[in-house]
């Protein structure tokens, strides 16, 4: 167990600077890692024999003998991320590289869990055979969907799913279906994971990503490893008190961030304080909530001076959130991500750097900024790839336990199955 | 690198797994650690020959060969712990298995920083001198205090102490005192670190301790180790919002926890809006704080029903406060620690314990406890030792790399020096 412990610390340690650096010869390799030129020639050995890095050529050196250079072979493995909610799915195939190759979109959650998943898994097939990528090298599946989560029966507990959809293995189900290895991951955590693979951020940072879409969720990166806390339901960003006197929430808290800033109080306080619900033809119907918050973020940035004042209440309470966020967890930036900022982004993001500026507690020691992500509406399925490929080339975490990819899986994986 | 890491840290998984079983087997360790049967001879071995490890006798085995039992010798290594705020300072020197062998009471930050540092280090002089420990055999000394601190210049940065003592490097100047290394740490932090070594939570836990003393401070562990973030200054419980509209607070926050619940607020609200003040003689001034509002719980614990109103009313703040952190960091407890709660720690036990079963997010999936913990006024300064055994002996961590003690230590430390 030490010695894969060790090997697999450096292994990954090795790959994430091959990744960082582009193209690298050894000897950058070990002023990077801080490694012996010994160790960086056997595991880039190891991983030439993986397929994973290839050499691709001679860079100059002064006096010495020509460097050959390495990349890592952003074909050697990919990643599929599922985004499955209410409202819809987003799937995509990653390269190692974490570039997207592939990407389809569908239908939400179905009545019937089994239905669902197979459509899910025939649509991964069909995604897998348009671009010719041969199934063993996929590493699995990575699930973005509510939490909470149970990481160990694998089932989704969020009440926006019914009862038989809480019941389901959805792992099980889609690693049946698909051959391949399935994480349940949460949706802002994966979309915190994605920051990583996207370029977005540098492999070492401390962020938070406050996503919105249909609610307010968060995902905490530190040091370069997705905080997971006792059982990966963390980061509830929507659900912590900003008002202790204000209205029971149905998880139980009072003053809910979420019932203040999110889609559903924005849209319920147009409707029943102002003009802008029939102005805009809002309907304050759970299925057109994304829909009606696009119509009022879109309304204000067109200038409409109702919509404007909504958007900017909202943006304050998510700014002390986010200044809640820096002040426990200690945070270098704030992400914002998501589709429900909409065209009103650059309005949020501005309260929220001003938040950080002024009541960020630890600011005489460092700043907290706050930055957009350039990420779109496949996000949570690209973060849920890109933990995938976190799980197999990451840095060694205990948290990743949970995720049942081996951490030094195989090369050759289960053939993928023929869909009955 | 590679190999130290490896060692280091299969080398602090035996000496933990050996702390926690009292009397083992290395048959009990292979079992308890994972590791393989060579791995734990060799390892054993060097850690009888660095003196932290005797063997005990002979164990009873069923067949074969009597298995020898190792323990952990407490008197192999010290810490020094020192709790230094406004009012007062503890010091305590702790063995290796986290007991307190010496203890010493005395003033708090002085106008002049080298005088109260001179007078710190000729009281751990006088400590260590007093119980005849070899100076060679202590770690180091842990100096706990207020956030935020900057570890890297070693300075604590609080708006509690003046600029001339934001611009000491107290570490620097205490090392130089005393010939051992120093190393700065939060307050509520260092009593979280302490509950892994005064048994109070089990070394992997998953908690936050909620910390009540001039104020309200968090620490949060999470799989036994200190949560850190960027700089070390995270979990600033006091400075959350949990009023967005309430009154503007010095760290630049609106409705933040402290100014609702601390007691300062509780203090100046009985004042204010109750004839306690007068009944109990309350001055209300900075320097009386603290004997103030233990006559508030004190007068609760009496039966006094406005003082008792006056705590339940902080009790639900700070429970609103410990939903937050259960709901962001996903923790699977919550542990109230520091003298401000006086006798009516059973209040706010309660009350906390209400808010997280009503209230955790993630409660289908599991329970967040909340209990008392048995620390004493001393529990700052004792964590601060705790924080140094665990930063030699602790799993590790990247952020140990902030703490200015090498991860493994050689045996022999400088010479205790003669003070000056």
């Amino acid at each position: 167990m030490a010695g894969t412990d060790e090997r697999g610390s450096t292994r990954s340690l090795v790959l994430r600077a091959i990744r960082a650096g582009g193209t690298v010869s050894r000897t950058e390799l070990a002023d990077a890692t801080g490694l012996a030129g010994a160790s960086i020639t056997r595991i880039v050995r190891g991983l030439i024999d993986e397929g994973l890095v290839t050499e691709v050529g001679l860079a100059e050196s002064r006096g010495g003998t020509p460097r050959r250079l390495l990349e890592l072979d952003p074909a050697a493995r990919y990643a599929a991320g599922v985004h499955l909610d209410r409202h819809g799915s987003h799937i995509v195939l990653t390269d190692l590289a974490g570039r997207v190759v592939a990407r389809d979109d569908g239908a939400g959650f179905g009545p019937s869990p089994m239905e669902t998943l197979v459509s899910l898994a025939e649509r991964i097939a069909d995604l897998v055979d348009s671009v010719g990528v041969p199934p063993e090298r996929i590493l699995g599946i990575g699930l973005g969907s509510y939490g909470p989560q149970d990481r160990r029966t694998r089932r989704i507990r969020s009440g926006y799913v019914d009862a038989e959809w809480q019941g389901t293995d959805v792992c099980g189900v889609l690693e049946h279906l698909t051959g391949l290895p399935v994480a349940l991951e949460n949706d802002a955590l994966a979309v915190a994971v994605g920051e990583l693979w996207s370029g977005g951020m540098p492999p070492t940072a401390t962020y938070a990503v406050v996503y919105l879409a249909g609610g307010i969720g968060g995902g905490v990166v530190v040091g370069g490893r997705a905080y997971r806390g006792s059982s990966s339901n963390g980061v509830e960003l929507g659900h912590i008190t900003i008002d202790h006197a204000g209205a029971l929430c149905t998880c139980g808290n009072r003053g809910c961030l979420d019932n203040i800033a999110g889609p559903h109080a924005v849209v319920e306080r147009a409707i029943a304080d102002t003009d802008l619900g029939e102005r805009l033809g809002l309907t304050g119907t759970e299925a057109s909530i994304a829909t009606d918050f696009r119509l009022i973020t879109d309304a204000a940035a067109d200038g409409n001076r109702i919509a404007h004042e909504l958007i900017e209440h909202s943006a304050r309470a998510i700014a002390t959130g986010a200044v809640t966020l820096a002040n426990l967890f200690d945070l270098d930036s704030v992400v914002l991500a998501g589709p429900g900022y909409g065209r009103m982004l650059p309005v949020y993001r501005d309260a929220v750097a001003d938040a950080l500026d002024r009541s960020f507690f630890a600011r005489a020691l460092h700043v907290v900024t706050a930055t957009a992500s350039t990420s779109t509406t496949e996000a949570v399925a690209f973060g849920a790839a890109a933990s995938v490929l976190e799980s197999a080339f990451g840095p060694d975490d205990a948290a990743d336990a949970l995720v049942p990819f081996p951490r030094h899986r195989p090369i050759t994986r289960p053939a993928y199955q023929e869909l009955t």
